[in-house]
């Protein structure tokens, strides 16, 4: 009984917070995008004034994550600098000389009764950002919501509470500075699972709840939301080297799409390579193994390159589980393929529809692949890492969709809108 | 132990058929508009070829659904004559002559580093209908499927699985008839519940489910999914009567939106008046009672019409629940408002953000209301009841969605599809 009056406040405290961020998000929908911008400019000058108190309250977190043995990984992710802290502030800034999207009519026609119809951006209303340990998408989420009239929800991870109530509140402040409401800005402090699965039921409340983080998060959010979701992240991308590719080129695009930073979503898992281009095989994986990757290779690919003489340690056979992993480690597993086909047959069985490339002289197979592999974004003659909202010219990314409803792949201001008809009439009646 | 085995063979059995409509749907993805549209024509051909067939299992649903005591409105739902067969097969040769959104170019450009982008629409792939009673819908789901090279697999209601038997079955004949995969459409004849779970489930296989059907339905596809749906139906809609009205104009678009076709979403639930007209309240409320509707009038506006002497049993008190009720039914709540803020606070609070009209011939109350009210159409001086995939020149229309996620009103073709990132390099790589 207890527990469950425990739940029912946590409940009550939840909706309590989103029914003042929708009446705040009502606000925001009507302010203009110099008004949004200033405020977007007093949200970064507000938490550059607080920013010992931000260190602080993040050097606090740091030493409970480094006391509870979190891997120097996760304590990289969860630290904040000043220097980190001026890069994310420097993005804000970015962010209020982009283009609003809100109000930008998409379609206006007449139709033959006179009604005259118009698509407009609009915002969604209140976005619910459900994420882990880097504080700077607690600034991210919040400036680009704001940017484009949402009020942001944030429910960041355990780790980050004291830099994200301290960011958060600097935030608050910097809106209320401008005349714009301090609650388009919330921050969900209960940090249990419990206050996840509250917000992202929160229907008529949460329009909009985008997952940020590892596997785990993002399958629990999908599992149980009752509010429309855009999934992000999981990524086993590849590599086709055609047998007519560029083979310089096509070494250079593997080693940058798997190692210039393995741990992303757009990094490559599975490098397929023609058959016809075994010999070449030797060269390529030298050169990964020089780069130091561990290559997991299949039994065919393996045979070659040991009948070359490439025995190394971090050279061993891929199993069939090794081509279905989303490593996010410096691991490539190798395949060989029996031309275009075979490699767009492995690609829909094994691929999660994020980033596929394909490497080749040859314009027809390249335009073949691109238009049947079916993934958010497809490559030709270039790596998978650009798959990216800075890299694809949005000034700003909140995520990259995995999913095809609504966005795919990065996702900048205008993924952060919808839409509505406005329709002008001079008395019109359905016959 | 049994049943558990039943539900893990009914679930392989619908896996095993979204593989199959996985693979068609590749196939359909490659195919040319010219060539879709030729597999519509011959689709309808079929219908027609066979429609005694198909009238015949008509005839078998009906008359179970007459021995098992169904409402005559459900019964007409489900009923098909020679007319409304002729009817939807127009509609299909209709749809075939439209544009298809496939292949259009939405943006294209050429980045920095010499990366050329274009952002292209592409189908989803596997579509998932799950809807009620009325077979028209079998054939509509199916042929915008195929035109926008998406695969429909359509689980109707087990009312109508003899009629759809025999649709599906005749549309797969013409789909093979024309060379396209027969498998781009499937019918689950497993018409329990449990086939609804493992449909919206199946993560992977399905890109998109959409329900159409009652409340119950949408419900239950909101609450067990774990693919994304989109949501359509539900309508509280209001007409907001503004002090500068035209009064005989307001009269006709209130008489509409209520009457014209009582139990469909985009008609309206509440009719809200300024308190500055409440002289003219016991001529609408007279039209409307002489047009055949219950009205049931807030306290304040109920004394004004019995101080005037109208007084009938159609017309009643409303409770606080009438305005949050969508009566899809010929009665209409009243209400008396203080003006626009206090008809945007009521829509606020009791609209379901699908259509809103306001009557008024001041241009500045009109275009506050258009901004600020939070609907997938908003009105000025027409009809909710336009908010429709061909009144709004559409030329086609599977449902209407009311949340904000990808399409908001009604979808079209456009809506079927979603893009993708066609990048084109010449070796790029990250720095």
């Amino acid at each position: 009984m207890r527990v469950a009056g425990a739940e029912a406040g946590l409940k009550e405290a939840i909706y309590a917070q989103l029914r003042v961020a929708q009446r705040a998000a009502r606000a925001l929908a009507a302010a203009g995008t110099e008004e949004k911008n200033r405020a977007l400019v007093a949200m970064a000058d507000a938490i550059w004034a607080r920013r010992d108190e931000v260190l602080a309250a993040n050097a606090q977190d740091v030493a409970a994550a480094e006391a509870a043995g979190d891997t120097p990984a996760r304590i990289d992710r969860l630290r904040l600098t000043e220097r980190r802290l001026e890069d994310t502030l420097a993005g804000v800034n970015q962010v209020a000389s982009l283009p609003d999207p809100v109000g930008t009519v998409e379609a206006a026609y007449t139709r033959p009764n006179g009604l005259r119809i118009e698509k407009v951006r609009v915002p969604f209303g209140v976005i619910a950002m459900v994420y882990e340990a880097r504080p700077n998408v607690t600034v991210d989420a919040a400036v680009l919501a704001v940017k484009t009239g949402n009020a942001a929800v944030l429910r960041g991870g355990r780790e980050a509470l004291c830099t994200n109530r301290a960011l958060a509140a600097a935030m608050r402040d910097g809106l209320q500075r401008t005349g714009l409401p301090a609650d388009a800005v919330q921050l969900i402090e209960h940090v249990d699972r419990g206050s996840v699965d509250i917000l992202i039921q929160a229907r008529g409340l949460v329009d909009l709840a985008i997952p940020r983080g590892g596997a785990g998060l993002i399958q629990r959010v999908v599992e149980n939301a009752r509010v429309p979701v855009i999934e992000t992240g999981v990524g086993n991308c590849h590599v086709y080297v055609h047998a007519d590719a560029d083979l310089a080129m096509a070494e250079r695009i593997v080693l940058n799409a798997k190692l210039q930073r393995p741990s992303v979503c757009n990094a490559i898992e599975t490098v397929l390579v023609d058959r016809a281009l075994s010999g070449w095989l030797p060269r390529l994986v030298g050169a990964l193994l020089h780069h130091g990757a561990e290559v997991r290779a299949c039994p065919e690919s393996l045979a070659v390159l040991r009948a070359a003489g490439v025995v190394h340690e971090r050279l061993r056979a891929a199993t069939e589980e090794d081509f279905a992993t989303e490593f996010l480690a410096p691991i490539l597993a190798l395949k060989l393929v029996d031309g275009l086909e075979d490699a767009i047959g492995h690609i829909d069985r094994y691929g999660t529809r994020h980033s596929e490339a394909i490497v080749t002289q040859n314009a027809q197979a390249a335009e073949t692949f691109l238009k049947r592999i079916d993934a958010a974004a497809v490559y030709h003659n270039a790596s998978t890492r650009f798959t990216d909202g800075f890299e694809f010219g949005f000034g700003a990314e909140i995520g990259i969709s995995t999913q095809k409803l609504h966005a795919r792949g990065p996702m900048g201001l205008a993924e952060l809108t919808t839409y509505k008809y406005v329709v002008r009439g001079t008395g019109q009646v359905r016959g």
